[in-house]
């Protein structure tokens, strides 16, 4: 017995005046006593959405067959309200529904998903009698991966699913279910695509004088996190939340997005720094501030993770300053989300394995060494599948250990490095220089295998490198494996791979490849992941973080993405390495300045700190801000070199004139700057940003002739050579020895078709620190070259980078404190 | 014009046979009648809960005054429902109905939330001129504490609250706002109090053979965090989700529920361990998955976070085994929620402050160094608070920095740190054997100054001890400003407050004092926080996770915590250091056993890794289990020396034979356990454990006498003779000329009256690690006595303790994987 919708007009026409409110109250009665009636099997319900209310719902036992009908088309895919009980009928009229919907189906591939329940076992063979291939429902991502070319859910499946869902995106797919999970399924569906941004900005009331950072920081609350992940169209299964105001973003998110186009790409980078500071992350984050809070265009700001070390150390902290920060500071500039302690823990695991290895062969024979790596377990021996990769690499085609010759046991138990040649170092995240230089191994245990070498600062390690460039886990592992830790003593690159140790470092990676999102001061998003060295490395944010940014902020949205140092090094890593990783083409480069940058390089004095800033700095000087302007003229061409167009910002101090700003925007825009704009952020917020926001909006939609600036095929010395010259203004290069003995050796290896990666002074084009604005005439000493093959680049030599900072005598914890009551930190920058 | 409940009566008379859903229809009618007409400011709602629906509400303008009265006494605190709008007359009503809750409110603080609005404004000039104290209301937990007699909400301002709320425990609470509004408000003020568990249980269904750890780990899908914090009466503001399966959980519960009695603490400890293993871990999780989930007795385990670098060396999680386990065990024996990494980070920031004040010391005059520590900032010279606090050590009462005799400036800025009596270490979580011993300060930088030193394990650091025995952020402050680095030429002990370090620790360590909720394979709760070493630490989960736990298990539940190695270490400084900390009382010891272990203490042969077990161990073999149950029968005695009953949980492997089991648990019992109880955990999830179970519960129920083993006041000796002959069974002990100069020291520090901390080999009750059983007749040698001060403790050392592990031939890294598709990891453990 099933009534009809007849039956249920004939309800509403019994009871004429009354309005559905008290319709549903007869209805539940109704209900009730059909769920009492044995000889009633199913209802058949047909409501306005208006009275469909839990009441309803909940009243009707899960034993009746309940059936409400209603097709809902979601752009590409087809949604079905269809029968959900337990019956077959019920299953067999869902084959009927999906083979009126897809007349092809037999033959398909069938994603079934909750089909646990009765309705999904009855369904599951119906479809395998229909012909249709029915996966199984045990699913995982692996499973989901393109393998459907129908996605059934049954029930509220959609519930439970994983938020890497790739099936989806080529799947039709159909909701089997009662009419109310048929809705939030369709919601569910619809949301698989983009979702247009709700921002909800922070309002700011900037105060004059402008407070210290970790006041203006603290008097704003930021919002939820989860809130804002929302308001930016993320879903609930793509964040994972580190407290209330950090998250990690599930890299899931670029293949929900995979089909949505990119917005438009911005760098931002600056003038050869000087120490009275640019500005640029504060630019940065007043961009965003300014396109998304006021000209309410969608944008994300990109920035790098600072070391943590340094904060403990001499005060400056890298989220930004004044009214221009990302929030809460102290988060990010303490452990974030942890990924710099992953990458502490993975770079040390691969020294220590590298000091154990060379302890264990030099202490035993080949067979004693090919018996504990290949050890008998219950009796069987079996290589990992890291040990089969080596033996691939060796040329040994051998899977079983024993039959292995004795001679390629030996070469396969040896890695035989020398601890002359090893080039990896331990790292640690604390400015500790008294490990600048040590000797490790000196305990008895170690038997007199002590070596001297060093402690790198973490964000030194060449595992950050590869998190700045990886495009995902896989290619992250495969760039782990690749590191290359030093050489056999035939003169052999030992890798990662080589140590085995290339899953575990993945392991412990996991995590720190999802991008970790905050917030600025008016409440718009910020990616903040991975911050590489800008000399021994690229220096520039993620590529992940910019690549997820992109989807997110739509078609006629905004990244915003920094790069480290000087645009002569910062931006040209950013266009010859990071762009080559990534495959993205930058729209706008924003170039920023300060009058007092330009005065020191146009002659203006040096300064000291704690000294009061000489005269020149306080006082309108057009002379030196004309002659300055040299070096901003020089880095608008380097921009210019790769067809990408400049807008410069130039960062206003309250002690420049106006016509000291007028001077530098009239020589820019003659440069051929697309635009020159004084900015005011750091005392307004992105108010003060607004003209550098409409600037970059026009700038973004000129023609752009992007380009590399050398090809990876030239030779190595010639790649150099190309950035000394183009770049730098040099003369020429001058190789040392070793350098051009490692350009042969690593040329040999077959790593000559990587990238350059300058390690040179950031505080002059040239190789001499001192020399301000734009030197001329010479020739630039590589002193050696290094490779970070993980990573992909070559690195050399221009003079010598530290890669441990030191305390002073009174550091600036001396200040930093925690109130153990509010839990408030004070004296953090 | 108001309508009185009267009219609403009429309301109801006029529809008779209408019932509540209609007469809405009607009520929102009318209330939108009233809204239109100018003449009417207010309306006086008196309905039945079940018809305020969003409809009434909503359908009433902002500008009308709505009155709802409901008056909801929730234990002390009384709320009241009262008129919100935005009127002068509105506010009086309010201070009106204030009087009559409380005649004497007159000279009251009174802390306004939310009172930003027009009613809040007028709010708050009628209570000052009714002559109460209205306190600033832009509140911060400062603010908050314990300042204000009454507070008010006004509107739904409860919403925005902190999670630290102690003024709410202290004072009477008032909600001033429309009715609706004061419902959820009244929920909320009754959310203050102890909230009934909801527990859902995961169902397990255990496999015959077990499969692997990660196996079972990943069949189970755990409940999202958030959701099992609410279970089990957490508030979402006391969570912080790290990811979707850990969340830290804040310290406020604490407060919230300190008027909760605590639940019963269960101590699990073991005999003395074996290469064997006896599974203490798995007995705590199986013991309250038991309790939790088939008991139906709210339960949590306490654990210790295990150190990472291990994981990488020698298989072996801490996550428990088989079907007893912590879920998801990667996460739990991986990053966890970064407490390790921050106890890195402020271990190492201490060595590096030593290091480079050593080198400044040595580099410059008194002069120079004081300018530089006290320097003048735009004209100003001032010392900072930490540096204040070293003035009043050195008796130096003077707060100006002019005004420092050059003497007194010479004491205050020379540390004198001798280089030879530095103690203290850098950490690493790695396995790093290279590290153990090393010379730093070799590079041209540090002048000279190198100096031979060691990196420990960072579960070594005191920092470590130091959270694992604080109780709360201004205990673990104070603790880190003690801690003791090294002592001056002069023989002074310099601490870290000396260093000026404290605060920057504080502000590494504020995440890390929080406990991380996690859950085991049935869905119950788990504590995981805090790891110290077991020898030269005290080797007990924290005591703030313990505190959290007997909170938030109420009155009848159970916290099973955790201590390390056999019950003479582990135990004996549960009892002594941990419970003389935190001032809890344990009611019951579970005390592990398996008859493998048994049977080497009773004489079997030893064992070797990778080798099969000799026939001892898996034929029958009563005599060697009864020889070795001395070792059981010892370390029941020793639980009874503290005056707290005994349960002996015989973790039972397939091997053993019921003669077998059945003869350890009637020695056991014999020895005066409450309880002897075979377990299966491991194979069967908590239904194996459920025995265990009600012997616990049942012990609980025993009188308990629990007294600590020696009195603080006793000389330090003495104090480690007490242990010696009490616990281990020594005859005396033999202190070298090295130790009793060191106790003498102390003395003189008068740090005498600190507890003991043994550091002695876990493998014999003896100093001897080859003796099973129960060695008599020995003389335990004390080689040296060293001090964690800020922890809190002397540690005699009995033999060498190695505190940094190496990596073996093979570390099971090779095993390790990731696949970069599933994110599924294989090969840990």
């Amino acid at each position: 017995v099933r009534r009809s919708r007849e039956d249920l007009a004939s309800l509403h026409e019994q009871h004429p005046g009354i309005q559905p409110v008290l319709a549903i109250v007869q209805l539940v009665e109704e209900l009730l006593r059909l769920n009492g009636d044995p000889g009633v099997h199913g209802v058949f319900l047909h409501l306005p959405p208006s009275s469909l209310s839990s009441r309803v719902l909940n009243s009707i036992q899960p034993e009746k067959d309940v059936d409400g009908r209603s097709d809902v088309n979601v752009g590409r895919l087809v949604c079905g309200g269809l029968t959900a009980g337990f019956t077959p009928p019920a299953a067999s009229a869902v084959v009927e529904f999906l083979a009126r919907h897809d007349t092809c189906l037999e033959g398909k591939t069938v994603l079934m998903i909750g089909w646990e329940g009765p309705l999904g076992v009855a369904l599951q063979c119906l479809m395998q009698k229909n012909g249709m291939l029915v996966l199984n429902s045990q699913w995982s991502s692996a499973n989901l991966q393109n393998q459907a070319d129908v996605a059934v859910l049954v029930g509220d499946a959609h519930r439970g699913l994983p938020s890497s869902i790739p099936a989806f995106v080529s799947a039709d797919i159909y909701v089997v279910s009662n009419q109310n999970v048929v809705r939030s399924s369709s919601l569910w569906v619809r949301q698989q695509q983009y979702l247009p941004w709700k921002l909800r900005t922070l309002k700011l009331q900037p105060l004059s004088p402008v407070p210290s950072d970790i006041e203006i920081s603290r008097s704003q609350t930021p919002k939820a996190i989860d809130q804002l992940a929302q308001e930016i169209g993320l879903l609930p299964e793509e964040l994972e939340a580190y407290g209330r105001t950090k998250a990690k973003v599930r890299l899931s998110l670029l293949d929900r997005l995979k089909e949505q186009p990119d917005g438009k790409y911005v760098l931002v980078a600056g003038i050869t720094p000087t120490p009275l500071g640019e500005g640029k992350s504060t630019v940065t984050i007043g961009l965003v501030q300014a396109l998304s809070a006021h000209l309410k265009l969608n944008s994300v700001a990109c920035l790098r993770q600072p070391s943590q070390g340094p904060t403990f150390g001499v005060k400056g902290g890298a989220a930004g300053g004044g009214y221009a920060q990302v929030i809460p500071m102290e988060e990010f500039n303490l452990h974030l989300t942890g990924d710099i302690h992953a990458i502490t823990a993975a770079n040390n695991l691969v020294a220590a394995a590298i000091d154990a290895r060379i302890l264990h062969e030099s202490t035993q024979s080949d067979k004693a060494l090919y018996n504990r790596l290949v050890p008998s377990v219950n009796g069987m021996r079996r290589f990992s599948p890291i040990q089969l990769a080596r033996l691939h690499r060796l040329g040994i085609s051998k899977s079983d250990p024993g039959a292995l010759t004795p001679e390629e046991a030996k070469t396969f138990v040896r890695l035989d490095l020398d601890p002359e040649k090893v080039t990896w170092q331990r790292v640690i995240d604390t400015n500790d220089r008294f490990l600048r230089k040590i000797t490790v191994g000196q305990a008895n245990t170690e038997k007199g295998h002590s070596r001297q070498t060093q402690f790198d600062i973490a964000v030194a390690s060449e595992i950050m490198a590869i998190l700045a460039l990886s495009d995902g886990l896989a290619d992250m592992k495969q760039r782990l494996g690749r590191m290359v830790v030093g050489s056999s003593r035939s003169g052999q690159p030992v890798t990662a791979d080589d140590l085995g140790v290339t899953g575990a470092l993945a392991v412990l990676m996991k995590d720190a490849i999802k991008p970790t999102l905050m917030q600025t001061l008016e409440g718009t998003p910020v990616f903040v992941h991975a911050g590489p060295f800008a000399n021994i490395a690229h220096g520039n944010s993620s590529v992940l973080a910019d690549k997820l940014a992109l989807k997110l902020v739509g078609e006629d949205g905004y990244v915003v993405t920094e790069a480290g140092f000087g645009a002569d090094i910062g931006m040209e890593k950013f266009f010859n390495i990071k762009c080559r990783a990534s495959g993205l083409k930058p729209n706008v480069v924003v170039l920023v300045a300060t009058v007092r940058a330009l005065k020191m390089h146009g002659g203006g004095p040096n300064v000291s700190a704690g000294a009061p800033l000489p005269k020149e700095y306080i006082m309108e000087n057009l002379k030196l801000v004309a002659d300055g302007c040299s070096n901003l003229k020089k880095q608008i061409q380097i921009a210019h070199l790769f067809g990408v167009p400049v807008v410069v910002a130039l960062n206003v101090f309250q002690t420049d004139t106006q016509a000291e700003i007028d001077l530098v925007c009239r020589i820019a825009e003659k440069t051929g700057a697309t635009a020159a704009v004084p900015c005011h952020h750091w005392s307004r917020g992105g108010r003060g940003s607004v003209d550098l926001a409409h600037a970059v909006k026009e700038a973004a939609r000129q023609k752009n002739n992007f380009q590399f600036l050398y090809d990876l095929q030239m030779p190595i010395h010639e790649k150099i050579r190309t950035i000394a010259q183009k770049v730098y203004g040099a003369e020429d290069i001058d190789l040392s020895p070793e350098a051009q003995a490692k350009i042969e050796y690593y040329t040999q290896q077959g790593y000559n078709t990587l990238p350059i990666c300058m390690a040179k002074t950031h505080l002059s084009l040239s190789h001499m620190p001192e020399k301000k604005g734009v030197p001329t005439g010479f020739v630039l000493p590589i002193r050696d070259v290094r490779a970070s093959i993980g990573a992909g680049f070559i690195y050399p030599l221009v003079g010598s980078m530290s890669t441990m900072p030191g305390l002073p005598t009174r550091p600036c914890f001396y200040d930093i404190d925690l109130d153990p009551v509010t839990e408030e930190i004070t004296g953090l920058f």
